[in-house]
């Protein structure tokens, strides 16, 4: 008996954080037992990593060795959490994974998408998502919607060409990955959203 | 004008240390400039990620995790050290390389050759060493010369079979690598390694 592992993603501004709030209200509200985590960290190795990857003195950081970090977490956090819960048959979401790494930096930050496949190679062929809930708003409606970007957050500080990249890149993995995307049209308000998500998820059997 | 790129390889025991003071010794007396360096590690970043990596306390480390840790920290020293020093025109020597992680990690520890060989893609492909200088030496006759292996090293405990598929995996890389390898016998004695080694450099025009 497998559990079901189902991730969420989206550009900045575009209400993740609330959107899984909400979910976990409505699951929590009807007895559905889950297990949420975050990428990056979830697991104490996890945690290590993401703080020398979150460091501000570590500006000189390459792209490719911030990959590598994500990565690194990633297959830790996999093996010490997701895998043994998804044996037991749970139902486990992660705030973000391997679709992100896709989106920031193989499309957005230039590495490639095939060198960001190559190094994730874990997360994409034995631990694909059975899931993927995709908040689909386009970076500048978003941040138009919440009156700008938010000033102390270095990633929504990265200039809106940056975040278009993101959302291009998304768009691009909605359809290679299109058996497991759940794309929702996330431009309405907070409940129609989060009714959307509901609904998506109900005909998907997940609950 | 571009530097030259030299690594230092073998099993634990085989007089590796040892090997590389004495050169730096020679060169040293000739007034020939060099940079030394090793891994993991050479940078700050890339200490950081050291420590990570060698920290007691993070036992349930996956191999995985491990090698891809292995890789960010290289990326990194590659970046901020190797590149520029060989774009300079220097002499740049690292004690172990990429080749460590394909012996240790994809060879002995069971985690495949192509799978490391795939997260180390920019350090076999763009940052291939120029020449490799493998000290040649069944692991049993070196932890033999040195009457048994070092009791405070996590590695040299690792079991003899574990050192053994170290040293069949070297022997592999260097028939695959043939190209850049120099195969060192280091069966005699420290001086007579020494010379080898010196002679081996000198045939190839380092000095």
């Amino acid at each position: 008996m497998k559990g079901k592992f189902i991730t969420f993603e989206g550009c900045e501004g575009v209400g993740k954080s609330t959107q899984i709030r909400l979910l976990q209200a409505y699951m929590d509200e009807r007895g559905i037992e889950y297990y949420m985590t975050r990428e990056p960290g979830g697991s104490s190795i996890s945690e290590q990593i993401r703080a020398v990857i979150l460091d501000g003195k570590n500006a000189e950081m390459t792209d490719e060795c911030e990959a590598l970090l994500y990565s690194a977490s990633r297959v830790q956090l996999l093996s010490e959490v997701i895998k043994p819960r998804l044996d037991a048959g749970e139902l486990v979401f992660c705030d973000r994974y391997v679709d992100s790494s896709l989106a920031y930096q193989g499309y957005a930050r230039g590495l490639g998408v095939e060198f960001v496949e190559r190094i994730n190679d874990y997360a994409l062929r034995e631990f694909t998502p059975d899931l993927t809930v995709f908040l689909d708003l386009d970076p500048s409606k978003a941040f138009m919607r919440k009156g700008g970007a938010d000033k102390t957050d270095r990633l929504e500080q990265s200039g809106m060409s940056f975040h278009e990249k993101v959302y291009k890149g998304y768009k691009e993995l909605s359809k290679k990955y299109a058996n497991r995307y759940l794309v929702i049209d996330a431009s309405g308000s907070k409940m129609q959203t989060h009714h959307k998500i509901i609904s998506a998820l109900k005909e998907k059997g997940v609950f």
